[in-house]
């Protein structure tokens, strides 16, 4: 574990994640090394050298065959929960919801089957009204409490779901109560001590990413 | 502008989100090669390669020197306009919610500065009470409207904000009434016609993105 880069487990993840959507649209036995690098879009030998980083016995396992090259596939049932345990993604994390608005709201009762590896520990709003009113299967608290009960409860992660103008100083907080990971809704940039992990869901930079591909597909036609 | 590589696009479109976000935390005047590999994590070759894509006389502008190597920084008050250029930005974008729950409606007054380069031309939902209940400075229509209203205003891109077992269908007659690219908020995986482009907006995904690299951080200590 301690010596695969920080690009390979995300190649690892995003595999993961391939495989896991390949399983959901109802194909089922292994993935080819023609199709994985189809897939994912990256050469062959890149997706085979990030999975050589998995043990040795299990990846000969879950590639169906102990011969170099001659492999059949890559089996789904195997790699999945593999690179699952390689990645720390087994152990239950505890997570929380700052700020429940709409968008905050909508994941207090979000539960799709891959956030079973997640649990939702906490809802905040600084609108006590809101926080009584809204119904969830998961403490909600008024925003005062949050350093108490984010270090009470040892929260790792908070999703911060708080208006633009707020969000620095609700990350600052957070980070200073023991958060480690923050997701960041809020259209800013955010600063904070480089110990904690940030990812910024911003639905302008999809938005993008996705014009790009319309962009590209209409120059390519 | 035919002859940049996808890739190179979406490198393209995350060092325009890099400069804006140093601009945006209030940082001033260009910034050095050096500081694009920090910020990016990419070799600065690819950096410079990728910039060499676009036109030559804006890049030595952008670069503030024409002496190669000798460069000072770029300046992002060039390279911003640029890249969105470049990529196809420039222009505004049609795109419109469907589902209007609480994800979906958190989107509908949603207006960060970026999404000046998109116009929110409709929002969908199959519960008429909610249509007319909803406040939204764009027009609301019943479910039953989508292909009309999708084709007769062009719109190209849709949010799909319903619940998970309606998302294929729901997918299916946006690409059959015009949409050619769609972010996906359901936790599915959507199965559609290679033409249409899908990004998919997995809170689950985003949050095991975020605990690799608390792993990463609890291993490298």
């Amino acid at each position: 574990m301690t010596n695969i880069s920080g690009r390979a487990k995300e190649r690892l993840l995003q595999l993961m994640l391939i495989l896991e959507q390949h399983r959901q649209t109802g194909n089922s036995g292994p993935v080819t090394s023609a199709q994985a690098e189809q897939l994912t879009g990256w050469p062959r030998d890149t997706i085979r050298k990030d999975i050589s980083c998995l043990s040795h016995s299990a990846v000969m396992m879950a590639a169906g065959n102990s011969a170099p090259g001659g492999h059949t596939g890559y089996d789904p049932e195997i790699l999945i929960p593999l690179i699952k345990n390689v990645l720390g993604l087994s152990s239950k994390r505890k997570f929380c919801v700052v700020g429940l608005g709409r968008l905050g709201s909508a994941y207090l009762n979000f539960s799709p089957p891959e956030l079973a590896e997640f649990e939702l520990a906490a809802g905040f709003d600084t609108n006590v009204n809101r926080v009584e009113m809204l119904r969830s299967s998961s403490p909600l608290y008024p925003a005062y409490k949050l350093a108490e009960v984010i270090s009470r409860f040892t929260i790792e992660i908070a999703l911060i779901c708080v208006p633009a103008n707020a969000a620095q100083a609700t990350a600052e907080k957070c980070a200073a109560a023991g958060i480690r990971g923050i997701l960041n809704f809020a259209p800013v940039a955010l600063s904070l001590p480089p110990e904690v992990a940030v990812r910024n869901v911003y639905i302008a930079d999809e938005l993008r990413s996705l014009a790009i591909k319309l962009n590209g597909k209409r120059y390519e036609v």
